[in-house]
């Protein structure tokens, strides 16, 4: 029941020693996706003992250079490991139109599929399920088309109470009929409401990347309620201006909209490699949002599942 | 009088921990040159000490990713530190258009020129020249057209002996005349001839690069004399098969290729990733070329000047 992320990279473009561009992995029931594949992100997934190899998907936010750079190593990589397995990736159009002139250009083809998948950054929309999990867009605001991404587990199958097995003697098929959701009807002719002999044994969990983007209420709104929110935090408070200027938010902003949308947990990251002091941004933030942590390299972040009994 | 060599990334194409793919860079008389630009070029320059601002030109060998995916993120991030002149860039054709695609598709042109010079990897040819130093292009044999490039410093300006100043009480415009290369002709008549008033300080110094590349004897011949040589290795000498069906060298053929061509010092890398232990691929070159060393990563290899006084 595994659902965390590891930050692989959170800086913003202009490089800074030790840290690194944009990527985050997640695993969800030990599936593994990936949000944003900035340069150097294959070697930072071994640093980080993912096995690229079963990565199932790659969703890219927007077009800079320094958010998918190390998608083309990763996919020669994945190609020369003699992957087989189709690879789903996201992203606003122009990339997958990329892939194609790149693998004709170097005439390097990869071994294995790469279905590229274009994202319409404008709509908030499901573009990805499994039997866990479901992939929503964020629409965000940055200086080019960009989309983040909200990770929603899925409801987790209902478990049915060991006691009232045992109370009503129930068979299988009536365990089974119970796990379904539906109610019981004893031989006497009683019914036993469903939501009495079982129960949801954790809440779906949640996990939204947005980056870039400046902060908006609509993002809010689209992320409410969310476990794990990251936004960016290119700048500083004081910085307000230049935050706007360049399509970015602010420490402060983005605790702004953690508090809005009512999120569990804030993760802060992608700043501007101007602030030496990265200790000094997150107390910014937790002026406004108190459970607010720094997306540093290397470190994970787990949503453990609250359970219901 | 600086020329010297360091090695950014050594590895071959599957990542190998702890090491990186190809890139050295070359400094002569503090100027600065890249070979080849693998994934994290960037970084590993920060890491050396290197500032990627004063590279000149970027010289990749051929169109495989190890060997080129570092460009596309170096060239943005020069344009983001606000880079005005411009970079001089030879690769084999496909590359231009590449980069050309790829402003136009990620909407990301850099705010300075690249100068792309297509290379014609049949030719051995003098690609690129300035004061003090000449490039010229070695034809490799490898699954695509590549090239190695050869680097030779030019003869240094002849100095004037001193003892020749005072003993001829040469004014000036003697010692001008002199230093181009003319001989002194006295007032009583004589003739004293250039060579025994003046000398090349230092022999002009080289540096070959030849990666990918199965081993050749046209290889040896075009790189002669030269005082470092950097030669791929990417498997033992015991896997002379596969290194010829992948169109690569093995240690012992880089060896025979450093002594056929005279070569001073071998260097060798591009190391495949199955050999755990590379202290015995480089014995096994040592059996055969005696001066050879591994190209290990953040290493420098400085070529001291030859002096004739």
């Amino acid at each position: 029941m595994t659902f965390k992320v590891t930050i692989l990279g959170s800086s913003a473009a202009l490089p800074v020693r030790g840290r690194h561009h944009s990527a985050h992995a997640l695993n969800v029931h030990e599936q593994f996706y990936l949000v944003d594949c900035g340069e150097g992100t294959q070697t930072r997934l071994g640093e980080c003992g993912i096995n690229p190899m079963r990565l199932n998907a790659v969703f890219i936010t927007h077009l800079h250079g320094d958010h998918l750079y190390g998608l083309f190593p990763l996919i020669s990589t994945l190609s020369l490991l003699g992957r087989k397995t189709p690879l789903e990736l996201f992203a606003p159009a122009p990339l997958g139109e990329l892939l194609e002139s790149m693998y004709v250009m170097l005439g390097d083809t990869p071994a294995f599929e790469v279905h590229f998948h274009p994202v319409d950054t404008r709509q908030n929309m499901m573009i990805y399920e499994n039997k866990v999990m479901e992939v929503w867009t964020v629409p965000l605001r940055h200086r080019v088309p960009a989309a983040g991404y909200i990770f929603r587990e899925k409801r987790p199958p209902r478990n049915v109470r060991k006691d009232m097995i045992d109370s009503y003697g129930l068979d299988i098929s009536q365990i089974v009929a119970v796990k379904r959701g539906e109610d019981l009807v004893l031989d006497d002719g009683r019914t036993i409401p469903n939501d009495q002999l079982s129960y949801i044994p954790y809440e779906p969990r949640s996990y939204a990347y947005c980056s870039d983007t400046m902060a908006s209420g609509k993002v809010a709104s689209l992320v409410e309620g969310v476990d794990l929110l990251y936004h960016e935090a290119t700048f500083a408070a004081a910085d307000k201006a230049l935050a706007s200027q360049t399509g970015h938010s602010t420490t402060v902003q983005a605790a702004e909209v953690a508090r809005k949308a009512g999120a569990k947990r804030l993760l802060i990251g992608h700043f501007s490699g101007r602030y030496k002091d990265t200790g000094e941004l997150v107390s910014e933030a937790r002026a406004v949002f108190p459970d607010t942590e720094e997306a540093t390299e290397g470190s994970t972040f787990e949503i453990a599942p609250k359970r219901n009994l």
